[in-house]
């Protein structure tokens, strides 16, 4: 699925320098420049060439001429994809609707490579020991949103997809053989929703719904989540579902006047 | 304010990159490669290799083998910097609460050049015709957060900074001379917060408050805005400004731990 380049057409530099960026997180706010080298596999002269056109440009400051960390306007970087999502800001106050109702954390996410990314999320209670935001990943294959998505694929490219992964038992729950996935899979396409019971976390429980475009093509996933001890699977269904697909309803059709 | 950088240090297809990433926005969701060259004013031959490269990376997809469009893995570009502010984590729920007690948005901003950026916001009700999220880009000077943070710099660097502003008119109650603009940032030195009444947008009122790090240092800038129609400036003062400081309290408390 990866897509091909020839020598010629890379830009290394590039690449080397969306890798510093992506190097800073929760654990590695500031960095020196040794470390930035270490953690990205560039040379010292590599690294320190990225870091000082970086902090030019402004994506990095450098607090005592030593530290190095990111500065809001990498913000714009993804700001400007999320600007680009029509359904994204439009979506936006009926999953602020949908948590309301419902009490619990509502999300929604679109496919990128093995792992949904979440575009959207409202969150009511902190119940994952996840911290989940905007920009998080999570595994496409233990997650409701993901079965979502994989249901949207073309039969081929599903089977491709499902052949490429490597499934890792998450909890006791996680669904590790890759014909049950496609089962799983199948049903959900039968069925129009996901639901996926603390397969990624012990203690959390979700179901999702596509989010289709005009056309029919299915371009999110939305969902919503909750703790295992408060709700049942059968409440699940019984009390989310026709919110969920209520809230769904309601999106579409304002997308579809876009 | 802004770093130099000497010709050799400098990787100039990573700014090429970064500015064709840029490109894209609400307008622009979907480029062909003479569009993109176009906007970031690149040879095609150069915009040509930006392009595959960011596609090769994952940065990018081509549908059709024309249409260029951003996906969502550029989200983990800004999530590295989000997830390195503890901060913003840590202040969410307690943004989410006083959005509720007061039912009117509430946001959390920093300094980047000369706009205030947004790190975090919940949204009540869409009252402003500007749609604001994470990473949206707003003037420092006309705006209550702005003056928050513009007074949170020593008296040499604040006049430094209003010295390179340009006060544009955005409404007719924008501040537009340098020295009332001093004078208002030392009455928020003085109060401890800053109200903008629609001077960024007629019908937009806010009130924001500084939150300090351990060390007593402006580290974010907090506001609640609501509709001019709904809430008259004592209002807000009388309101708003309690619930606003005791959030401000719950934060630094809960951040001061850590």
């Amino acid at each position: 699925m990866k897509p091909t380049i020839k020598k010629s057409d890379f830009v290394q530099s590039l690449e080397k320098g969306l890798k510093v960026i992506s190097a800073f997180d929760a654990d590695n706010a500031q960095m020196t420049l040794t470390e930035v080298a270490k953690k990205v596999e560039l040379t010292r002269a590599n690294a320190r060439r990225i870091l000082l056109t970086l902090q030019y440009l402004g994506f990095v400051q450098c607090a005592d001429g030593k530290q190095f960390s990111l500065s809001p306007k990498v913000l714009t970087l993804g700001y400007s994809y999320l600007s680009a999502l029509p359904y994204q800001e439009l979506a936006k106050p009926y999953l602020q609707d949908l948590a309301e109702k419902v009490n619990e954390s509502c999300s929604m996410s679109v496919l990128d490579g093995y792992d949904i990314v979440y575009v959207a999320r409202v969150q009511t209670n902190r119940i994952m020991t996840i911290s989940l935001g905007i920009g998080t990943r999570l595994p496409v294959y233990a997650t409701s949103m993901g079965r979502v998505l994989l249901a949207s694929l073309p039969d081929k490219e599903m089977q491709e997809f499902i052949n490429g992964l490597q499934l890792l038992k998450l909890t006791e729950n996680t669904i590790t053989e890759k014909d049950k996935l496609i089962e799983r899979i199948q049903l959900v396409r039968d069925r129009g929703w996901a639901l996926a019971d603390q397969e990624l976390e012990i203690g959390v429980r979700s179901i999702a719904c596509p989010v289709k475009d005009k056309n029919g093509k299915i371009i999110a996933a939305l969902n919503i989540s909750g703790h295992a001890s408060r709700v049942s699977k059968d409440e699940i269904l019984e009390t989310y579902l026709p919110h969920l697909k209520s809230t769904v309803a309601h999106i579409e059709n304002a997308l579809h006047k876009l």
